[in-house]
């Protein structure tokens, strides 16, 4: 179980945490954080540090995202998460945000690992798109063994020969992590499946598999999104599957959080 | 929307597909059959042509299987399905069974899907563990342009690199293709993780995700299967996942359609 | 060691089976088998019955393909192979050629092989695309244990992610192989890469490895094939590949066998 | 062409890397070092900073492991090279060692890639296991992008589903990356394959598929090794094979620099 600022994981419930890919404006950071805590979620994610496979590619609005971050937890009460992506994105996030994110990328970055390891902060640890099951539990151990158990672990595909998906993600996983380990475990359908249409089924599918939360990435207008717009629902579609949510999670006995912490 | 003497995959309800790896012995298969039929499942499965991976393990009773498989619909009133493996097993299931199936290994075996389609028969594909949608798609199509329309198409996971299961369910396959085809699509989370203690956390999913149906393993003494034991659901476990099943599948506006059936 | 006609493989010379992915006309295969003849290669290869994915791609001449591997052998000397992919095919290409392929999709379609091996001819079996090799060697016992002895295992690639090549050679499955059976293993570059311009390189790394022949496609007019086009070699091409794996086969002390064969 | 002290790589010769996977003792890496110069490799290789999948492995010996390297250079005018993990560690193997690599785990930590490239060190870039060929290329232009075009990729297996091999072995990747950069490209077989009895075999294909060097592990003791022991060549071995790479490399047009290197 891992406390977040007013939001909760691995408690029973089921945690939904949303917001935009990229932090990419005020407005656009604003808006979808509103939204989504008006659908249900506990967490607002936006990210500040965004490693691309082309060096070329938008990387990110740096400190700048972190402190529209911080504004947008102010006016919502959300908690916050962001990616870290080395030392110097670590510091930083500390000050500005409630959890750390380490992506699929630097599962194995040990270095980066025994460092948020060391700081304390709540984590979610998203698993390589290659890595076994197995490894990324030992990840988690690097954070653990600093002494920091505030890791929750996220399954966010893997890559196989099919191509009608960006990655296939492993809802296997859920139930596998939640013999082997004590951590709590959710899913982001959105990066799995690189596809909006798919993100609804994935999502209740996950919550049926037994997952802890969701990733589910929002924003206002995807189709100006700088970053992943293709997978980014829009805000009504995010309404409407909060709904459908909450039935499959009543369905396996579990709860959204909303109305208990933001009573 | 297939018809299966007197159950139906793709209208809209669950459809439960349910029995032994292989038909064993007549006790076996009977025990399967009440206890299955009693718990909800609309169709008995039991192989009696079992290709595996060795020519020396345990290849089936064949004709004597199938035989079983009639006195066990005379018995409950349950529709039949059983693998087809080739040109002189089809001929003897077409005779015996309510429904034939092909099997992952030979999902692009396309003299046998041919020779399925000028059957006319009921039938379940299977995914090649290694194939595309698109390629399983394209192999249904060998059966359909033969002039049968009645394919169910099955997910029974795929080849990756992660050992924790013995393949990984790709359950956004049921997304996929229901957005490219108009054919029902089931899922068979036993073969898929190769694990009694996952089958119920991935058929709840499956149905989550909208799922048609599920194929799932039911023996009345797992320990003592000649095959595909450690996957196998004792009755009483089946029992429960049922229940759990007809939860999942009404918050997806889904029904189990027993009651109709059987009244 | 397998002998087909005047060739052999495993017997540590390289064996080159070379010819047309399908047969497409007298004049395509005639044109093919003369040049490869002459360029070295010990058995001519084309395919007259083709499992394609789609039930609407060209699915070759059938019996007529038959009949011209036949004259071409006459005419050359060559010994031929030629795929079957069902039993009826089995029965005529054991008239016409001296020995059959069982295609990587029916690498588990265990009533084919156990027809092959009661046959008694000699036969490369391909790994299946997502075969393991212990699968692939149990699928060839399939064949040995009907009493035929004269199987050639040919690694032709697997699936993985990487897009850049039509499938991943796995060369690595050369040594295994060696170390597991006795049984000659063959590389088919063409297939694995699906790129002209791949297949030298790899050719020379299989042989590099130690593999006991080469598979390789050659076409009159490659732009004008019917199938698999962009993988196969023009004779001219094909002419320098075998003066460069004479040179690599001597360094690994294999010695390419057309003097010998055709003195 | 990248020149690393007075061994280049890329200039139509075969560079050999060899050493120990890691430094253990001052015993251990110098007896390593005069054998591998004495076989003909061009460069030692040595890991101070180990990058282990359990935080409870053995790490390396850190900076003492980097001065060891230095003084087994002095002693044998052998080039140098060591992983490095992070910031620290590329800080501190900048003042030690000729060359620096990024192992696989961290091809997308491009934090360190970005410092890298502004050191201006050659390095080795490592493909991810589960990268395609495009993202490696896209890694690399990460340290390119910054003003260091010292690049060498190094191809050392890749996730697939095979269990025979730690990881499968891409040789295609020689020729694809051939095709689509400028950047000198070499193979690990000692990764690759987990085994040494594939060490040699997939050695020599590597030479004969196209590759500009090869990287691989020599340990005195290999059964006393605390890390990669089973996949290790003894001396005696590599010696055998540095012979067969010799002949395998003059069969392709290349040749083995350490007459002139070492005249």
């Amino acid at each position: 179980m891992v406390t977040v600022k007013n939001a909760v994981i691995g408690n029973g419930s089921l945690t939904v945490i949303a917001g935009p890919c990229a932090v990419e404006s005020r407005e656009q950071l604003l808006a979808a954080a509103h939204r989504v805590r008006q659908a249900g979620a506990a967490i607002l994610r936006g990210g500040a540090y965004k490693p691309r496979t082309s060096p070329y590619s938008f990387q990110g609005l740096e400190a700048e995202g972190l402190k529209l971050l911080a504004e947008a937890s102010a006016q919502t009460g959300l908690a916050t998460v962001t990616e870290v992506v080395d030392e110097a994105s670590l510091e930083l996030a500390l000050e500005y945000v409630d959890m750390v994110q380490v992506g699929a990328r630097n599962m194995q970055n040990f270095h980066l690992l025994r460092r948020v390891g060391r700081s304390g902060k709540p984590v979610i640890l998203k698993r390589g798109f290659s890595a076994t099951i197995e490894e990324w539990l030992m990840a988690a151990e690097y954070i653990v063994s600093e002494g920091n158990e505030k890791v929750v672990l996220c399954e966010r595909g893997i890559r196989t020969f099919e191509k009608a998906t960006r990655n296939t993600l492993d809802l296997s996983a859920v139930p596998v992590v939640k013999r082997l380990s004590h951590l709590p475990v959710i899913v982001d359908p959105s990066h799995a499946t690189g596809d909006r249409s798919l993100v609804a089924p994935m999502a209740r599918a996950a919550v049926a598999a037994g997952a802890d939360g969701l990733l589910i990435e929002v924003h206002p207008e995807p189709c100006k999104a700088l970053c992943d717009g293709p997978q980014s629902l829009p805000p009504d579609e995010f309404d409407a599957l909060m709904e459908e949510l909450k039935t499959v999670a009543a369905a396996v006995k579990r709860f959204v959080r909303e109305e208990v912490l933001y009573a």
